[in-house]
């Protein structure tokens, strides 16, 4: 780090605090620290005491956001916000969301521990429920930040029949004045997340950093093919209506249009994950085939694109075969640009700290997206180990996190002094 | 029927004889009737009832096989057996295997009423669990007929722990002299069996009856791709290897290559009827695609054919794209004919009765590709409704059962009096 900010950077009290972190796990599946639960809850308070203990102000927002504020300088100054989220997928890792909130933290100390003093509010966040909650949806707190998180959410519920407003005050949140979590449009200065890149490319390309260019918009659907069940002995190859080679079909469809819509200049990716046949029996022609298939891009146009060439190619299916294919919406989102000046500010960081760096879409969503609703955003990515994320191998060097907190804390000092176009 | 035959079917008293059969299934799970249960036990003990009200004596051989004799004028005379089973599949219908049971039961009493006496001793069978039993094996009954049934496999247990040896006790066989069951070459003169089609050539034809050309060699495989279960979002295409998009490839061509091997010449299909995805989750790239895929021919050589013809493509994708895959023999049968001069005798019967046939291969195997190893055979179909089978809904309409019955009784006295090379 240029000049004397390097000395106070203690990658051993994260690694430490990482370490207390990821012992709150379910033991009976590593590492799975679901949101809602009293694990989390726990988890929560320990993480609400090394605010403290590190010099910030912890509180629980109405939405149950665990906030550390930093006071700047400056009376009344829109803060700048930093962090993500702690909670984790089912036998998910211990660097997803994670380790951005400990590099906040680290970032925190840092600055008080120099003699820079913020002119602005450093607010270091923990946002409740990022992943996929057992109430059916995700970014729980980030979304009420942004002020889109509906009364017909907080009563949401559970297997077990709770409320997510049940749940939430749970956790500390008070979802009767779910309203006092929303901040509006300038009154954050920016919102900055460092996270795992949760793929490959940091690593093929040996970079311990990347700049966020773009949260990738996701056009999902859920395609059913319906043909004939028939015995697989009998019935000659002119009279079937077989759904799994239509499905076949189309899942070589979606990788070939992603293949082509892919390019240096755009980023595009498309997957079927997902793929039931019914009976599924190997004697019996499939009559049924459920898939769920999406577009990823950072380019609005080409996922039109994609979607109407899949609706073709399916058409086309529907005349040449004896088949029929319903295509049902899941989600449609945009793409989302990070903040070109916080762009600018981020290389510049790099570059004083001589750190390289790649520029990336992000191919997933983040709380990130929610809060760019409201406020400037930039991003970091770290490399992924083996691009490894959501399982309990995901991994990610302290070397690189280390490079990672350097060039998040510059990044803050820089923002403190510069003014932004919330939508540039 | 030509002549004074024709007046001694009685269809009412088969389709009464229907209808009583039906009545013992599981009334949970219509039409249930699984091999080995109480209730299959108490309706072979009806069945052994009917035989004997017929005419017949009837007995349980010591693979459990009921047998309902007429004997012959000649003394010792190889006998003619004619039969099916009438076991189901769970949630199975009423007429497969169980309609040629009941054909050649009328068909002896139409033989007894008339003045034709046979020379040789007619065998009505019912098949010891011909569809797949919860032992793991099917044709239990005409294994064990064909010497073929081994130790091993009577030491098979089910679920419950019990053995196929104890399960055969239980319906009236006497396992521990399972060789008593076996027939010698020779010792049959030869094996007749009508049977629903269990597809829809004969309804598309608008034809009663089929005389069954030989019955089809099937080659089953599974299939296992193995790729990399990678993040949807972060993975850009070229850096894939989804097993899905491969699996796929493989089921088209599947597809392709059964359409271009059938022909007017030979029977063809190729059928990929299971498929399982993992982790099969709409946001990871597929890591692993299993399947078991399946051909069918009347042609040995076209069944190689397409193996070699899948090996190919398997090698080429493994070569392309960054996977492994692995494929297991499951089985691989031989296509049997079906006893040329017993052909010749159906479609005599059919001229004579004034009654349009078509030949067609069976897709299907049957209790008479086990008899074919040690008797000439020959086979009748009957339409299926819609070409279902192995399932509530299966129907054949008795006009069609009618004509059945009468061809395959003109079949057997024809037979009665032809000698017949065994491998002709």
């Amino acid at each position: 780090m240029p000049g004397e900010l390097s000395k106070y950077l203690n990658i051993s009290r994260v690694e430490e605090e990482f370490n207390q972190l990821a012992a709150f796990t379910d033991p009976k599946r590593p590492y799975t620290r679901r949101a809602f639960t009293p694990l989390y809850d726990r988890s929560r308070k320990w993480l609400a005491a090394q605010m403290e203990k590190s010099g910030l102000t912890a509180r629980f927002d109405s939405a149950g956001n665990l906030i550390g504020t930093l006071p700047g300088s400056t009376d009344k100054a829109p803060a700048i916000m930093v962090g993500s989220h702690i909670d984790t997928v089912y036998e998910g890792g211990r660097f997803d969301g994670i380790i951005g909130v400990l590099a906040a933290l680290e970032a925190s100390r840092i600055i008080q521990s120099s003699n820079k003093k913020l002119s602005r509010p450093l607010e270091i966040v923990d946002f409740t429920s990022e992943e996929p909650s057992d109430f059916g949806i995700s970014t729980i707190g980030s979304r009420a930040m942004a002020g889109i998180l509906t009364e017909k959410e907080l009563n949401y519920t559970n297997e077990a029949g709770k409320t997510l407003k049940e749940a939430l005050h749970e956790v500390g949140g008070n979802p009767n004045e779910i309203e006092k979590s929303k901040r509006n449009v300038g009154a954050l200065h920016a919102y900055l997340e460092l996270h795992i890149e949760q793929g490959r490319v940091l690593e093929a390309n040996k970079t311990s950093i990347a700049i966020v260019e773009s949260i990738v918009g996701i056009h999902r659907y859920k395609v059913t093919v319906q043909g004939r069940p028939d015995h697989a002995g009998t019935t000659p190859m002119e009279m079937r209506s077989d759904a799994l080679v239509s499905a076949s079909i189309i899942v070589e469809a979606v990788e070939t249009i992603s293949r082509e819509l892919s390019s240096n200049d755009y980023y595009f990716v498309g997957t079927v994950g997902l793929m039931h046949v019914r009976p599924n029996s190997s004697n019996v022609i499939p009559g049924e085939a459920e898939m769920v298939f999406e577009f990823r891009s950072d380019n609005y146009n080409l996922l039109r694109q994609a979607t109407e060439m899949i609706d073709e190619k399916i058409k086309k299916l529907e005349t040449m075969r004896n088949i029929t294919i319903s295509k049902d919406t899941i989600s449609e989102t945009k793409p989302l640009k990070t903040n070109q000046k916080i762009k600018e500010l981020q290389k510049e960081a790099c570059q004083k700290l001589n750190h390289d760096f790649l520029t990336l879409p992000s191919g997933a969503g983040h709380d990130s997206v929610l809060i760019g609703k409201i406020a400037p955003i930039g991003m970091f990515f770290v490399p992924s180990k083996d691009g490894r994320s959501h399982c309990p191998e995901e991994w990610t060097d302290f070397y690189h996190i280390t490079k990672g907190i350097e060039v998040l804390t510059q990044t803050i000092l820089e923002l403190d002094n510069t003014e932004l176009l919330p939508y540039d």
